[in-house]
């Protein structure tokens, strides 16, 4: 079956709460819900949604870690079936030799088809959370070619190229974006390195950003559903609430990569410079 | 003698005249003048300032073409040693071979310190010029360390990122950007782009964009500087006509790539990954 490509994204920016995952489903699911009715084909939930964020050491992360097969996953996996969904978001794995890693799932109503393991860690999460050591995936469903990453990534150029030319249509971002001074009138630097992305790789980018204040940390609540212009089709409104947000997102768009009758953003690129030079200055140990 | 790095740089947003280089130099002149009573050491200027851009053939732009020891590179010399400027724009460069680039020249009171050939060519450019094949240069000066890009080669993460990796406190961006419809109240995707790029890298990113239509293209006018935080320090007013910009910058905050106690923008990369996943993955014929 050809994908439909033309989909209806949602992110449903929660509140989750730190350590209580059932409660945690529940949130999920009652905002999923309110997205399916609005008509929800695909959604995306926060980073680490399941569990909240700031863990206190690494044995409480351990505690709520969760393997792939566990329940949340399947909680989701129910969802999803349920309704048709592909649902995108984060949660704390527990994988094999008692490993920790921040993750994010991609489910559909067959199951889990792929955990991306966040590549780039942010400040606290390295004390409880080994790195990812593989790229992005980027998964054929029903509705277009999805690609994950989580959060801090976004701020690698590198790594997004890397979703993007495997071929995403549209990139699925949970976060936790922690609050920080912006100007007046100013953006989210994190929404602008998000639009930034969008256009330089022409594709879609959902950030699912988190809400609700957590050990004393506060975010930005700044989802946004950004098209491959790098215009954002729906944006949280301010004031930290949980909220939907959703747009209709013609995918094939992002399978255009041409940016002029001659230019093309992929084809454009000169790898063969980019490589040599990084390799031949020897930017890191 | 140790750099500045506090030091005030303008972007002198001009309307050059295609073909005429006397009268396109005496704009400059008269425009970096304006900028030296407001202070400026560090100016910036349009890529294709001395000839224009929108050339109708390859025999026109090699006509107009001058090489770096030609009168329009000493003229700017002149000017840079008279008020002791460290000068940046674009020139059409006549090389060895008959070969023709756009090009831009970094110049202090000492002279022609660099000469970067664009690697990334928009458009018709690519019927008169040849592209690049050096990385960005990264020049010591006595006001710090300035890198040198042109126009859409800031489309390109993976160029701007050579050029921060090397040093570079301040990116001097000149550009021409044909103007294209964006949603009411939205910033040039252009700007933006140089926002996230300023961010990602923690430098400084000042770009210079032109006005005046020429041969029926009309241009964004969009010239920003932009502080390692993503944010503008100064933009140009909408409307489409020559100003200077200039901003105050502390070049040192540059120099500090750390985001949070732990994170640090060029460690955090983690090169080891992009380097094989793009190589194995054969992005490129």
């Amino acid at each position: 079956m050809a994908p439909a490509l033309v989909v209806t994204v949602a992110a449903c920016q929660l509140g989750p709460v730190l350590g209580e995952v059932a409660a945690n489903l529940r949130q999920v699911e009652a905002a999923v819900l309110v997205a399916v009715g609005a008509g929800a084909e695909v959604v995306v939930l926060p980073e680490l949604v399941t569990t909240g964020y700031l863990f206190g050491s690494a044995q409480e992360a351990r505690g709520l870690a969760e393997p792939v097969d566990g329940p949340s996953l399947q909680a989701i996996t129910t969802l999803a079936a349920e309704h048709d969904l592909v649902i995108a978001g984060g949660f704390a794995e527990l994988a094999a030799g008692d490993e920790v890693y921040n993750s994010a799932f991609l489910i559909d109503r067959s199951g889990v088809r792929a955990v991306y393991r966040k590549a780039h860690l942010w400040a606290d999460e390295r004390r409880w959370f080994k790195p990812g050591r593989q790229p992005p995936p980027v998964v054929d469903t029903d509705l277009g070619r999805i690609g994950i990453l989580i959060c801090y990534d976004l701020e690698f150029p590198e790594w997004t190229r890397i979703a993007a030319l495997a071929g995403a249509d549209l990139l699925c971002v949970p976060t936790n974006w922690p609050a920080s001074p912006r100007p007046h009138g100013e953006r989210p630097i994190e929404v602008v390195r998000a639009q930034a992305i969008a256009s330089v790789d022409r594709v879609f980018v959902v950030a699912c950003d988190r809400v609700g204040p957590e050990r004393g940390v506060d975010w930005v609540g700044g989802s946004a559903i950004v098209g491959p212009d790098g215009y954002p089709l729906a944006q949280a409104e301010a004031g930290g609430r949980a909220q939907n947000l959703l747009a209709r997102c013609d995918l094939r768009l992002a399978r255009d990569k041409s940016t002029s009758a001659v230019n093309n953003v992929v084809a454009d690129r000169r790898p063969e410079l980019y490589g040599r030079i990084t390799a031949a200055r020897g930017m890191r140990a």
